[in-house]
């Protein structure tokens, strides 16, 4: 029977973003979403874990290519969102308030159906060394 | 339907400690601590992640506010853990051999009931870049 | 009602290895393997996490002495990785070729009846700081 | 003789930014700064380090309290950067275009003459894992 | 001409602490020292870089091997201080306010002629992720 | 008159080595250079900083494009190192002993006629976090 492993891709990336609802004023904003809402944008590095389960080939002893992952993270995310600021240029992202929570589903929707010869299993983003946020699907 | 997103949040704090049993000798609790039994104590930066589960609430993107979270870890433990002497002076360790095992359990019991919005979903604790220990209320 | 927790202890090891079958070409290799096939070997610094998880005895707040889980890990694993060649010194990987994928799996055949106090719950290996890989035994 | 010793405290701050001159078209700021030159903004999470170097006091042991240097990077230099914009809100930074060059020299000038009980010997600034700027004053 | 290489070796160490003075009271140590005066001691795990510099011996490459290194610092610093008292257990620190300059400097002096095939060069101790502290001898 | 920045660009890559004389039998490397002299090879993933220092260009706020250096570095470095066997592919290291201090001056001697807009200042190679190597041209 083959084994089951997970696989994790890390990759990093640096964006702006603003927290904020159009229809509030800065000082409602603020209340909300406190300094992160400053109206002239902040910007983050972000760094991506992408891990796929699947069984091992027993021909090749991999999952898949990591180099393929790579490739696909790079063309359907890291292209999207590097050096770009999440609430004006990345199209994935339009209409979204572009908390962690949100980008990292986000990107688990970007990304869930163009993995081949696994499965998508958690989308983790680090927004600071400090605070981290995942998501499993559900 | 809402999406559920672990949330984690990463601390850090300096404590000194000792494993021993009272009732034994120096040369019995050496026996059984090892090094970590020195009767003058010794000292570790511990790293304390908590993971809260939730849903994101599709108004503000949120599952909870983290900053909150930071200062309810702050009220609750890191004030009475940073700079101190876990065997002496942390009272909701009272009573206990602090080893990592055990406060891990007790940083879970101070926080489990606190946390709004989400549900404390582990309690992580890296002794040294080499141990680290994990709970997750079982 | 005892308490389960889950203990890791990180290791890391320095080895050459070279992704190949015997019965393709050097060409064939390359296209199956990519740059992991040069004939020449090449190596890495893996980092291993091995985790357990065990009920905290009350009399010593241990899941178990986590020195002794270092020593098994020296015993059965690093002293048989490290500063060698997985193709050609590592027994326990014999006929194996050596992904990280099937890494991972041996390491785990290798330590999994060894665990006294406990029961192993996760291998993972690092073998870059972007590339990682966990396996629990399915 | 008194003995002396370098002292460094590491802080971090998120903050956007964009490299380009008003004077030029943004296909020309393309040309000169590549994709740091995004009209919408991008950002970093910076980390800085901060080096003093003094005599070791015989009655204290201190070069200086860490908490005060501590207290001063925040009070001059963190509270005005993060969470903002480096080309808009930091008026200790108007008129430079905000390359990591630029940002560690401005760090330095603006840090220089509110250190007590020692000297600033360095600024060092990483924009990203991969890339470092340090200035000493030359 | 031989070449200068500056060759450097990590440890870490786990360690208790207090920093006070006895002729005051526990009011005038927290004045002067803060929570670092805790009557109970704290601790940190402490990582201690110590760099030798030299010529690389063109017949084996080395500037010095760098096992022995490795045993020098753990048989004249790491034995003395790792899960032990600074204050009362190391001998090569007695009557010294273990504050981290402190024992910086006195590192420097337990191994300054011990090295053999180079010069000690500097002596760096992180006390925190966030504070660190070094000295080159003079 | 211009300011001067240091300013550093950091890499990663993955080879085989084997530190032995073809003079000297298995068990006289084995004295002199101990578990590194194994016959079938070990590997590291190395960590590579180049350092250069140069003058601030007023008009773009550079030193030089790391863009640039980071090419740079590719092309002359890691495209020769990355996935190889440094004791038989790496020409530019050819007749060397790959000790990380010769690797450290045969990458200096590499780079140090093609930096432009600035002057190599240091190389330093990671061998394992707990063994890194310097060399600034002397």
């Amino acid at each position: 029977m083959p084994k089951k492993v997970y696989l994790t891709r890390r990759e990093t990336f640096a964006a702006a973003h603003r927290l904020f609802k159009p229809e509030l004023s800065d000082e409602e904003n603020f209340n909300l979403f406190g300094k992160c809402s400053n109206p002239n944008w902040h910007g983050h590095n972000y760094t991506l874990e992408v891990t796929v389960i699947g069984d091992v080939d027993p021909e090749t002893g991999f999952v898949l290519d990591i180099k393929k992952l790579k490739n696909l993270i790079h063309e359907y995310v890291i292209s999207k969102v590097d050096h770009k600021n999440l609430n004006i240029d990345t199209e994935f992202m339009s209409g979204l308030i572009p908390t962690s929570e949100n980008i990292t589903i986000a990107i688990w929707n970007q990304l869930e159906d163009k993995i081949r010869g696994g499965k998508l299993f958690s989308i983790k983003l680090y927004e600071t060394e400090n605070n981290y946020f995942e998501y499993k699907g559900d």
